[in-house]
C-alpha cells in the first residue's frame, strides 16, 4: 500500500508540474478566450474586445503581447494605407485543440449540471 | 464562404461559452493545482500547501472554499483529539479528469518545445 502511494505521489508531482506549466503560460481569465476567438479568423483589436466578452482595452493589450511573446499570435500590420492590424493564431495555437476540446466539454457538462440543480 | 464563417462564428461563440463556463469555476492559477494534489489522497491543509509550491495560506484558504462551494472538495472533520481537519475531492472533480490529461500532456510538450529552444 505504501509502495502505491509513493506511485502516485510521483505520477501526482509530474503533473502538478506539467499542469503547472500549462496553467502559466495559458491560464488565467482570458488567454485562451481570446485565441478560441482568434480561431475563428483574424481579427482586429477591437474585434477581438467585442468578440471576448467583458475583458478591457488595457488587458487584452497586455494578453495580447504575452501570447505573442508565447508564439500562440501573430501581429500583422497591413502596411498600405489605412493602416490595419490584425492578430492571427499560429499554427502553435492549434497544439491547444485537445485542452480547448476538453474544456468545452467539461463547461458545457457542468452547465447542464447547474441548470439541473436550480 | 460566407456560410462557413457563420458556422465558424457560431461555434466559436458556444465553444467560447462553455470554456468561459469552465474557467470561471476552474480557471486561475491553483484551483487545479489543488485539485491534483488533493486526487493523490486526502490532505491537511498544511499538507497541501506543501504540495503545491508557492501558494500562499491565505490564497490557499479561499482556494479551499471555492472549492468546496463548486462541489470539488469537501471538508472532512475528526472530531476524536487530537481534531484533525482534511481535504479530500469529490466524485465530480474526477469529471475534470479530460481537462486534467490534455492540460498535462499540452504542458510537458510545451515544455520539451521550451527546452530545444533554449
Amino acid at each position: 500500500m505504501n509502495e502505491e502511494i509513493v506511485l502516485g505521489s510521483q505520477e501526482c508531482v509530474r503533473s502538478l508540474a506539467y499542469v503547472g506549466d500549462a496553467l502559466y503560460v495559458i491560464g488565467g481569465k482570458w488567454k485562451l478566450r481570446v485565441i478560441i476567438a482568434l480561431r475563428e479568423g483574424n481579427k482586429r483589436f477591437n474585434e477581438i474586445q467585442r468578440a471576448v466578452e467583458g475583458i478591457s482595452a488595457r488587458v487584452l493589450s497586455n494578453e495580447l503581447k504575452e501570447l505573442e511573446m508565447n508564439g500562440f499570435v501573430k501581429r500583422i500590420v497591413h502596411t498600405k494605407a489605412p493602416v490595419v492590424v490584425e492578430y492571427q493564431v499560429t499554427s502553435y495555437a492549434d497544439t491547444l485543440k485537445d485542452v480547448l476540446h476538453a474544456l468545452s466539454d467539461w463547461g458545457e457538462m457542468h452547465r447542464n449540471k447547474i441548470r439541473r440543480e436550480w
